[in-house]
């Protein structure tokens, strides 16, 4: 059964002033590996990837983002035409709660407060709007301890219909430790796997939901 | 006369916690293109380059770097057997008081304050420890109508031999507008023009030093 797939990967970028942002470590690799997979297994696949990321392979239909706004104006545009939203995108949690003009100069006697505030948590947006046949996927990263609890908890909080945890270090790694968890009460992990493994791996279980 | 250069570009990436970070949108394209002409000129180059940038051609000598503390760690072991130091990275000017073990967790209700304080002056380090035969060439990036003012007083306060003042727009964009101002009274520019144009045009600013 060929699916459509919405995949997102890769860091958001969330500005503090004209060239200055926050941002985190994510490569794209996990969500490029797992895009990949899907265009081999036959499913349509469009790829929603943030800034600084390694470059897609040019059969992948990829649309850019660089904010977490960005990244939902994306979002709202192709969500409701997939049938399966797997979001690998690292979102940035906090952004700056307001956008310096220009370029704050260097002051080299200061220190400066950034205020950060909570964004928008895309991943629960998108899963409140599914409809019946459409299945929302979130990533948790966690630290390795806290990782069972911690995806459990997200997978309530979120209401997704699966998540796939992995610990701390698989950020810009080349392997990944899946814990996959679903509402349905499925739990499944595997040792650590090279992320194109992963991807047929992952794959497997999300087409088992239909 | 073939002269050895030491060339720097890319952004800086200052911790927040184990996965997040403060950089910029440097590119990393300006000192790419600078490396590339300064080779073909028969310089021996060694770039010392950020992440997240373009990937650098393979027979250029390149040693990556991610903090500042990481970069200034390379300056340390490179700079004393250099002719010419261009200081192209886009290194962060502010960096978190302390950086947060693990992951902050994502709270929706509550906002954060980021204490950031100035980073060491590298340019300035630098500059300060160069011998009678070394040049420092340092970038100013700035808004376009304090471009003069501020590169003049920057030349000044960091010591350099000579400063590239480029306007803010010229960030992870292929073309560049340059300014160039030496202390021994020298003032040139130019329109815009592309990135490995300005590679030539600086080039034969930093010979004509000697």
């Amino acid at each position: 059964m060929a699916l459509s797939m919405l995949i997102t990967g890769g860091p958001t970028r969330e500005p503090i002033d004209a060239v200055r942002f926050i941002s985190n470590r994510s490569s794209g690799k996990t969500a490029l590996a797992v895009a990949q997979a899907a265009m081999e297994a036959g499913h349509d696949v469009t790829m929603l990837l943030g800034c600084g990321t390694i470059d897609p392979p040019t059969d992948l239909r990829v649309h850019r983002f660089d904010s977490g706004d960005d990244l939902k104006r994306l979002l709202d545009t192709h969500f409701e035409s997939c049938d399966v939203l797997i979001m690998a995108a690292a979102v940035a949690d906090f952004q700056p709660a307001c956008v310096a003009d220009g370029k704050i100069p260097r002051d080299p006697t200061k220190q400066i407060s950034l205020h950060l505030q909570p964004t928008s948590d895309l991943v629960a947006i998108m899963a409140s709007r599914r409809r019946h046949h459409q299945r929302v996927i979130a990533f948790a990263l966690e630290e390795p301890q806290l990782l069972a609890q911690r995806a459990a908890e997200k997978l309530r909080r979120k209401d997704v219909d699966a998540i796939i945890a992995n610990p701390l270090n698989t950020v810009d790694a080349d392997t990944i430790k899946p814990l996959w968890l679903t509402t349905k009460g499925h739990r499944d992990s595997a040792e650590a796997m090279p992320k194109p493994d992963f991807a047929r791996w992952l794959l497997a279980r999300i087409e088992a939901l239909y």
